[in-house]
């Protein structure tokens, strides 16, 4: 055993012992230490956002609206376990005359799986990182966690940790709750470790994919829940030059390197383009998140503009300096269908940074089947329609298509800009995610919890929200003996 | 293409067709359907029994309350999602003033995941085949259903599902919503089809594991519940002879062919257990369900029975009859801890039929990290002790660890007979099952659903479930714009 699997080897070892005491802890005690992480997160923003500002090159208003994000969302799971609803206690009292034989007392509660690690992302160093949605997911469900860093921001990860970490001790959370390894071969060697339960993963399809194969093919399988690619395609009835202009804005934020970039806008044949190169030249040139994203981007970005049958639009620039850092405006192209269908390699995959594609249809009735053809898995599709349209039930059937393709569908706006609520869904069909899960919002915490159901339990053998006495008065639904069956009144 | 491949392409085309027109029907509805497909296998349940009685060997007895149960199980799920509280739909109303920015309007629900394909189980020919529990949920849950026979009981499959697709076309439920196949090929063949959208499976360790990775590396992965492999341990703090013939009773039934059947009781060394030889010897011999299971019983038990250091409590006795069929009764066998942990291979694994293990311990406070070593994955574990030991606090680290490597955790009472009710968990660690979800009770439907969200919606574009005027009635969890969280109370 080398030094480097004895390290893996202890981290596992910290999670595997930490598991059942912070399993115990109350959902009001976890809910506070998540609270206090926010705390001290949003106390060291000046420190974390400098350190972001210079390993990420994104904007400091950027990072400063992450941060508050990645703070919100640790509250806002702090608020969702904190009256024990998302246990989803279930009581069956026992009933000696059940229809089919006896029921015993059965009483059914989630338990969190176990230790998780987290695969953090490079495009979002605050809220899909360290501290991000998956960790606070993870840990509200009462799960210990190791986060694997990502190499783009080294020192952020390694700081954020000390922070977490002071505060959940300081909060009174056992030893062991939250661990950081850097180095992707760490992360596949945890990955394999049997005393990891579940894996969460923000990143590209090619290594999500990879590692998801990892978790799927080990000895004891374990859940992996990866949000891989999207490409996100907005269908507009019509194309003013405001509609344009709010495409191009939401194709170059961050530099177009997130996972609900519009990467298509479909737009009737002979719409007015024109006033897409004037707001793509307004946007200022901006730095690509490292390196290797800077090299991907170039590439796609040649592949996209050698393809057969592309117009530019905005053929936006692309700069290397000294350090290998990329720096690039938008680029936006226009193909017919037609061309679109012929280039589907050069043109289909996702370009991660600030390119768009917008393709002409010649017939919003084809738009349906197009869409379930060319996009059978995206986190968002989005429909832009005038009033009238949308009253008239003229895109029922887009819209259907889209339901059955995508995690979140909107109408008007732009996919950019998830919000953090419980209703938000972010995750859809494979290859937006590899589970149907999501991994933003409060159903986000189901992820890492499993039913267990006790039968027959003495009530000083039950975890408190399965007893009687409901010490944490926490949501309990009852199943009374002798209960007729709502579907009596309508079946017979 | 062969006619086979061709069969198969309709089949998948068949299903795919009928996910929209069905997913559309309301829960109101489907549960009707659910409750007449109960109605006509209660109907047809003497010439249904008869073909199972010969087909399987199971008693009549038995048979009639498993068609019980699962017309039962049909009509549970008709009364789970008739008030629609399954969709668990969540209204985040829009909010302007919103801590991270300005909040549209999201709506949330759990829609139908699509096609199923379901691989049905040779010790149940009603509550986990045709018409079995996953069947239930699948189509409770709004998706069409492929069934693969088990071809342990083809004319009870292809009878059960005449009865199926008339009582559901009768209902008005779409075409193509239930379909049977045959062959472990078909199967296979179908569960790579991208059409395909999720698996379930009731059998061995072996094949449910081969399925389970053939799904999750296809191009496209999709969910798959394989419910494959469980020993459930018993943990007594006494034996009297009244234990161990309950004991007998339950490894015993239906000739010990059950995934809950008790594998190991661990009694206190010099336990008196003597009384379980006249136990056994009560027992009439019972036919196995095929000859390939007889098989594989006859082996394991000599397996056993050749393990060094094996003490026979009851032998039992084996047979062929010239069809091939098995006719058996019970096998039971006593060994040490010291033994059980010499001889693990030949021990530990399931036997699928009447036998099983008592393991004699010589320290109680030995049995949490012994369990927790031994058996890390379980559909249940049990616990029988005394009244005064189970209120003292003495078993808590036991209970603690059935309750992490167990689905269901039971005190006093045989795991077998597993009830259908809302909090039962049929579920547990790898290899138990393939996933933490349980395959048993209400719950269960949560496997075929996944979240779909709608931002910024007019109202006539928005599922029924989700608009202001709930034509539905069903349950909605609003949330209101400016509502201070409760973690404000507790945390600062």
């Amino acid at each position: 055993m080398t030094d480097n699997d004895s390290r893996i080897d202890e981290v596992a070892a910290a999670a595997a012992a930490a598991a059942r005491p912070f399993a115990r802890t109350t959902p009001r005690d976890r809910g506070a230490a998540l609270v206090a992480v926010a705390d001290a997160l949003e106390a060291a923003g000046p420190e974390l956002i400098a350190i972001a500002m210079r390993e990420t090159g994104l904007s400091e208003a950027r990072l400063q609206g992450e941060l508050r994000r990645t703070a919100w969302q640790l509250r806002l799971f702090a608020d969702t376990i904190v009256d024990g609803s998302y246990l989803d206690v279930r009581i069956d009292l026992a009933d000696p005359d059940y229809v089919i034989g006896p029921r015993p007392d059965v009483r059914r509660m989630l338990e969190p799986v176990g230790p998780v690690l987290n695969f953090a992302a490079s495009n979002f160093p605050f809220a899909f990182s360290v501290a991000g949605g998956d960790s606070a997911a993870a840990l509200a469900a009462g799960c210990p966690l190791v986060v694997k860093a990502h190499s783009g921001h080294p020192e952020l990860s390694r700081r954020t940790a000390e922070i977490v970490t002071g505060a959940l001790r300081d909060a009174g959370m056992p030893d062991g709750v939250f661990q950081l390894i850097e180095g992707q071969q760490n992360g596949v060697a945890l990955l394999k470790d049997e005393r990891i339960r579940a894996g969460a993963f923000t990143g590209s399809t090619h290594v999500g994919r990879m590692l998801a194969d990892i978790a799927a093919s080990r000895p004891v399988p374990i859940p992996f829940y990866g949000e891989l690619g999207s490409v996100n395609p907005v269908y507009a009835t019509y194309a003013d030059a405001a509609l344009l202009d709010g495409f191009v804005t939401s194709v170059s934020g961050s530099a177009g390197q997130l996972c609900t970039k519009p990467g298509f806008l479909f737009v009737p044949e002979g719409s007015d383009l024109g006033s897409v190169t004037a707001s793509a030249s307004a946007v200022a040139e901006h730095r690509l998140l490292n390196p290797g994203i800077g090299r991907g981007f170039t590439q796609r970005r040649e592949d996209v503009l050698a393809a057969d049958g592309v117009t530019v639009l905005a053929e936006g620039e692309v700069r290397t300096d000294d350090a290998g850092q990329t720096y690039a405006t938008p680029t936006v192209v226009t193909v017919d269908v037609d061309t679109l269908l012929r280039n589907r390699e050069a043109l289909l995959e996702e370009s991660f940074g600030p390119l768009s594609v917008v393709v002409r249809y010649p017939d919003a009735a084809a738009l349906p089947a197009l869409h379930t053809e060319l996009f059978p898995g995206n986190l968002t599709s989005t429909v832009h329609a005038r009033p009238e349209e949308l009253a008239d039930g003229s895109l029922a059937d887009l819209v259907d298509a889209l339901a059955q393709t995508s995690g979140r569908v909107l109408f008007g706006g732009w996919p950019t800009g998830v919000s953090v609520t419980p209703a938000m869904q972010h995750g859809g069909p494979y290859p937006a995610t590899t589970s149907d899960a999501t991994s933003v919002g409060t159903a986000a915490i189901t992820r890492f919890l499993r039913g267990v159901a006790y039968q027959g339990a003495p009530q000083e053998l039950l975890p408190e929200p399965l007893r009687d006495d409901n010490p944490w008065n926490v949501p309990q639904r009852r199943s009374e003996p002798g209960l007729s069956m709502s579907w009596g009144s309508f079946a017979r």
